[in-house]
């Protein structure tokens, strides 16, 4: 039983509350997609928001139902293949980047598949043996929602006619409120790091252990489009002294200008073209372009270290940052057409996802769990860097201080910004 | 006004009929398809159903409504850019491996587009400046009809559910019949080939010219499934000497041992996987693999000049073939769902196109039209080889024995195999 | 024994001489190179100097030595798995891109080598059982001379210094003489095509056979750079109409907007960077350039058998052209070091290659070779075009009026030109 | 000018002698190369042997005589082109896989370049404006002199006559002595990690700061080449389990199944291929390969930190390393021809890199140099791995505790090897 052993669910969670309303918002936000918007896929990084559905109830026919409930059989033999995102353990799969031939099955065939694991799931959501990964199994379908809204903003990106997924909210976009300048500082010293034990937690994220901090300093706010407007303006993609070896290469490869998704003084977002608010955090930028803006801006990027113990109040001469209020729903960004979300605009939390200069990388004394749920995280410590916070697009709830979220240096389909650091 | 030259629309046409029949079997093909099914792009030779459907429509209103009726506006403003296909006089286009990525418009919103264009057309079918125009817009919407047809099995062969777009046909298959076997036989001499001029015909399928030909022989039927199984058999896809160069290095490239679609005893079908009917002649072969085939038969593949000649019964012992009867439907191939038509075993027309072993090359005098559409066939004449006859995916009447196919030397996903050649 | 049947040597050809000469001439060229200069390889389509010199060697031991003399040993049991180069029959061989990757043997030992295998030869080259393939490695090394100077050209160029193999001549350009103007007219009919049998000829030159021709006109001069450079100052590279369809994505795809070896006013020659002289014929183009340029100019590329037609004077309105004298030496471009050989500025042949519009196909009833020289020609019928005549780094007396040069339509290192035709 | 600020040179350091002894022993290295070996680059990652000789001088050329003596005249204009690396202040410079094109010019004269270089050196050499650029010149030629061994093997290795560029030597292969079992353990707590300022290092080894360590263990000795083969015969190479998911991508792509140079029981060495000596540490290896056997040994690879600290002898129960006796000679290793050195078999140091699990990035309050130095090393803090020690291709005293070598964690070409961790 691959019972992932980093998971401790807090006494008297509602997991089976959790896990209704985690079902119903995937459901309900590739509500407004056609089949075929549901099916294609644009690159190899992102996946059809088809897939997305179909893959996070394969997560719960796998790992719950098949291996948790004796008389299960599989709601079709031939879908595991299709399925099955990149489990070894688990057997073949189609390759990554033909997901997006599937227009079978259809989305309406995956919505019973659906609600036919939702309904064989209900009597193990009180029993206490599975409790451990239905927490898993609903923290990862929440991380499935984020990249279903991020992949299909690229797939509706592709197409010249800049199709919208919602209408445009009539409020306007707040950016950041007006307590945003300024610094967090911090003297130095030994942080607690990782996660606590309280609550759900992936397996990277502990042990929790002791990292020893210099003085610095953490900007208490988020970089904004008018200042990356400036960094372009300043000739930022054209000087070779700001970037990174990598970078400079890949700018020049690829011809790299601004930030994914701007044209001219618009940017694609969820509802089509909008014009930007310079008020807004830059969004959509790689880590290559964080790291040459913050050194242009005479700054550098916080690290991993810094962030959580910032995020943590430990020592810090500002009000402490605190894990936003838990909820299942999404923290609406601007640009989307829900209803407008209450949020501290002093939190570290929101908006978008934080590139640190840590790579991800396993904390002391890591060990992945056991079986096939082993590959979730571990085995994706080469290469990348850990990013802090969560984004418009994250679930409430869903991160918290000890959160690591890891990509590739070059990938920018997330919701990614940052958030300057120096020392002091 | 873009008149092609080379259209002589036949007394008494009747154009109108012709038009309607083209455009409601269009729509008819895609009928069984989802618009997700109709969305997906497999490879960048292929394109999707929906585009197809889309793309035929942009012709007519592009080379019939905006040129010949002064006050038609377009439907939308933005589709051209989405569905020109390869006109560079008609500006610029997405790229082609993006056509994958039009989840919108929908299927129906372009069935309505074709609804609209097809009653702004009514006006003009009876209009003789406009009859050579529309003949050619008939044989487009007929070319991609086909490529509509071997464009989706590409697609859903991509799905490793083996999806069916028709059901089987009760009735079993035919093959080519008992009269198959034997040769035509041609004494050489000067044969006309190109277009008489009677009826319609694309620019490159003339000049009508003298070309001297050897002594020959063509077979009477196709080459089967059968003895293509004999050819792996005896090792052809690993023995260097039966190839051309260049095919030598695709097969190992790719890792090529059968005809594309096949796996062990069945084949990929518009009705799924299907058994292999041995009797049926092999298709979906490239250019080298039936070079190599012809060589380690010990025979060779004719020319384009060989081949039109039998077609035509120009000095041939045998009976002469026939041009197939018109009629605006398909021929159906054995595997797909729709009824069993008449056709004639010792046609050279039906069943699958046939390699050439000549190049795609202007015949002496050959001059494109003016205009856009003259990008229709000319400057292509490079790198690719002349196929004859017709296929299953073929709308019956579209072909005759001048007409030109040509395909790279690499590409399968058309319904070709080959009709053997020899010295006599 | 692979004795070549379309090999007929004629009486008292003085083949004992021939291949002392040709060996001597193949040494000389490589001598103004260090051994690193013959050592590198700068594209896959071209070969080291080193390589040249050690695989025409190679063929000698092969298919006479070791074939012929009972009693040869090879020289060294592991050289040919490095110096074989297409020839599937010899077996393995290092990758064609790893040619470059021989330092060792160094370009002295592979010269002792040459000298053991021309001392070892002695006894066979009176030997009339050895007089066809004689001939046919003789044409070979004279294929690889050309080879050797087109491709150390290719990689000198590479070099940002612009080394120079030779130093430039004394004596001025004189671009193909003040006769050039007009055209050779002919009035069409039945032309007897391939070579006739006497001397030698490659396999692909036969069978002779008849071929009908329309009327048409043949320049009587090449295009000349002068001619180019107003084709581009009109925009030639920039219009699509101009361009066959992968023609024109060529261009696009490496932005190509002059002929290779051109930077503003000069040309990379193997003398260096040098002044272009406006009256010499234009050179080292692609196909793709051929055609557009011919169509820019109104007029269309020959096809192979028009080009042999008035080579050989058949019913031609003007003096005929005629082969070039025989003799073993090169007919020195004019960027060369070496002395001015007189040419008639009205022949066919020398200054560059000529592209046809046709594509390199076997003629009717031809067959390759047994055995391994069987892959000489045969095998790299597919996706080529013909060239005819023969350029300044082609020996003299190598080429005659059946020759058939053939490359890729993008390729244009070698000496390509263009000779413009026209009906009449 | 650009004056290194981290480079601190002791008093009393024989710079001077330094730099000769430096250059010297450059020139050594390449003279086994003909001018060919010394010309060819064999992959985009490696260099060829003459382009070290030529960049080396550049860089003392460049940023010593250039920037410090006024009257210095470039020895060629045109050279600095050819042989700047990556420094972008420096400007353009040839595509870094042209460096193998470099035929010209000749080793020679390079050659003859060094010597014009060290004599306008010799009145900077005692200028102490200049002595940290000289150390810092210094210590970049010894670091191309391990590149110019590692990138020669890789380029003679793609020679399938297996060339030497020495004779193996008579001795016998000592692998790492008798004493190397067990581990060095470490109780944990603050270790002062980075260099402290005595003599010379590189920028990215500072600033020393402190950093906290959990308890652990470092193995004494390098994993060997016995156990490497029970790690592929236990099927390591094949279970996906053991791998990161970059590592098992790369296995798959590149079919990957045993160090880079080992062909069943042999090696690739300087001296051709040898049979591997069982008990000698194994070398060629990849991020991912190392991080694969840890894991199937139930270990792990250790930080920068813990390997710096055990080097230091920071709080370690077994005898402390050291860092090695300095001099400008190399430790041979087993597989060269030159004479066998003294070396500690319990040294930290020597026989090959090793790999840490940690990231290169930089250190607290790290800043690169001012100009064009300061793109030494800082620019590369990307996707990179860190190792320590050094290898049998480093000049003894080149290497220090503090030193951090990087490479991508594909790359193998380099002596890289490992030494495993865990946690106690």
């Amino acid at each position: 039983m691959p019972q992932p052993e980093a998971v401790r669910v807090p006494q008297g969670a509602d997991l089976a509350g959790e896990f209704r309303r985690t079902r119903r918002l995937t459901a309900a936000l590739a509500d407004p997609l056609s089949d075929a918007d549901a099916t294609i896929q644009s690159m190899e990084d992102a996946s059809p928001a088809k897939w997305h559905l179909a893959h996070t109830t394969w997560f719960w026919e796998t790992f719950l139902l098949r291996d948790h409930c004796a008389d299960y059989r599989l709601y079709r033999e031939d879908w595991p293949f299709l399925f099955n995102s990149y489990y070894e353990a688990e057997g073949a799969r189609i390759g990554r980047f033909s997901r997006g031939m599937l227009s079978r099955p259809t989305v309406a065939e995956i919505c019973q598949w659906r609600d036919h694991v939702d309904a064989a799931m209900a009597p193990l959501l009180d029993d206490p043996d599975c409790a451990g990964m239905i927490a898993l199994g609903i923290a990862h379908e929440q991380q499935h929602q984020e990249l279903l809204l991020t992949d299909i903003k690229h797939a509706l990106f592709q197409n010249p006619l800049g199709p919208a997924m919602w209408d445009r909210a009539a409020r306007a976009g707040e950016g950041q409120g007006e307590a945003a300048d300024g610094w967090h500082s911090h003297p130095g010293g030994i942080a607690l790091i990782g996660h606590d034990g309280e609550g759900f937690a992936f397996d990277n994220e502990g042990p929790r252990h002791r990292v020893l901090l210099e003085p610095f300093a953490l900007a208490r706010r988020l970089v904004t489009n008018a200042e990356w407007d400036a960094f372009i303006a300043d000739g930022g993609y054209r000087d070779a002294r700001l970037w990174l070896s990598d970078g400079w290469a890949w700018v020049n490869e690829h011809g790299i200008s601004a930030p994914l998704y701007w044209h001219e003084g618009r940017a694609f977002t969820h509802c089509g073209w909008q014009d930007r608010d310079p008020a807004a955090p830059v969004t959509h930028i790689s880590y290559y372009e964080a790291d040459a803006f913050a050194t242009w801006a005479g700054a550098r990027l916080p690290t991993e270290f810094e962030w959580e113990a910032i995020a943590r109040g430990q020592h810090v001469e500002t009000a402490p940052a605190h894990d936003p209020a838990g909820g299942n729903q999404l923290d609406h960004p601007d640009d989307w057409g829900g209803p407008p979300l209450p949020g501290g605009s002093d939190a570290l939390f929101g908006d978008c996802w934080q590139f640190t200069r840590s790579a991800y990388l396993p904390y002391p004394r890591f060990a992945p769990c056991e079986g096939a749920v082993g590959e979730y995280n571990g085995k994706f410590m080469s290469g990348q860097f850990v990013l802090k916070g969560a984004s418009c697009a994250t679930v409430r709830g869903h991160s918290r201080a000890s959160y690591r979220n890891f990509f590739y240096p070059h990938q920018r389909w997330q919701f990614t910004g940052l958030r300057l650091a120096k020392d002091i």
